[in-house]
């Protein structure tokens, strides 16, 4: 039992877990459902001219290297929007779910996507399973990009706390 | 004041505080809204048949027991929706707002509700008042359902940070 | 290294860091995309009659006083909903995005704003860059409201948790 009067401080230096992860999304157009796996569940607002407001639910694929059709070891799970107006930025809440021979359990995430940064920090806030109470930093950054048909994002995820 | 340079693991066998609920959804379906505790924001798209992208807001009653005509401890106040092309699987992000004799606070859950499965593991990411700083699991069983109109869950909410 | 086979217990009386924010929310009306930083992503449902399940995405400058023109020191970058039937009352999940010479990160913010109360508290969940790791509480209280076009929430961030 840790008994402390006032806040703590302290300093993680190398996380205790690293996870280097490719995340593919292939955005509904109306006509392609087998292979889309995010869709839009709001248009856009009129405000500005970068798509501020559409919310897009995913269920994608994550895979360990840049290749689509390597085999997922985990699915991406959740939304992001779009919420600047003249530029495109997104906000990202999602949770990375494993159920392989390796991993089993949940990674939750949360943060804004600063799209315009080469590279970007959200908050790891919570896991489950193998993952269990973990917390963390996933580091975005953008690794393709096909008009608003597929982009993908390398996650760089950090674990700083591990049960 | 704990100074530690390197990330920290350790392991919490038993939760600090355990609460076992019964969350109550009542869908609203635009005739009832006495008794509704939920709407959808938004229509399902139409990638899939399992509503992929529907998003419901809520504001559900929360038991001891499983009877929804009892007086709720708790309120349920935030968001989910479903993600998954042919199969029904949802993503919660929501607050427990307690506010009586007993509890005075609010306790913030988000992560995948993997409705295939059995029992799905949230996590529990803070909370306020007399669950200040808290974090831990949230384990989620689907205890009742009543075509789209009803369900009820058992969430068995495990603490392991307490402050 | 921590070590520890039972949950933890343990009591923060100060913060260890603490930062005093007016967040300005301007609501687009359809016309005023110049000015305005928040768009309703969905319209209200018809259940109640106060706005239940309006979505709205906000990119909000956040200032050190409680002047809309001052210059900002952060942007707040997320959504809320409101999610009661006979009163407003919302729902939060933001990003603070600092990028100025005081500090560079963010810092992740959910929960119930319980309109009702005159003081409500969200939970810090992460942060990243100078908030690295941070977690703690996000008091809210509304300073000012006009109409359904403005209003101005004073955030007192308080973290109870430092790298």
């Amino acid at each position: 039992l840790v008994s402390n009067s006032y806040a703590w401080a302290f300093k993680a230096e190398e996380p205790c877990k690293r996870l280097v992860l490719y995340y593919h999304d292939i955005l509904f157009d109306g006509t392609d459902g087998v292979n889309a796996t995010s869709a839009a569940a709001t248009n856009a607002t009129k405000l500005g001219n970068t798509t501020f407001g559409m919310l897009v639910v995913f269920d994608d694929p994550v895979t360990k290297d840049k290749h689509l059709v390597s085999p997922p070891v985990a699915r991406a799970q959740g939304f992001y929007f779009y919420d600047t107006k003249y530029v495109y930025n997104a906000w990202f809440a999602y949770t990375l779910v494993f159920n392989s021979s390796e991993y089993k359990g949940t990674i939750n995430i949360m943060g804004a996507d600063l799209m315009p940064e080469k590279t970007r920090d959200l908050s790891v806030v919570g896991g489950t399973g193998d993952f269990f109470m973990t917390r963390g930093i996933a580091t975005f950054e953008t690794d393709a990009v096909e008009g608003i048909k597929y982009f993908r994002l390398k996650m760089d995820i950090k674990l700083y706390e591990c049960y």
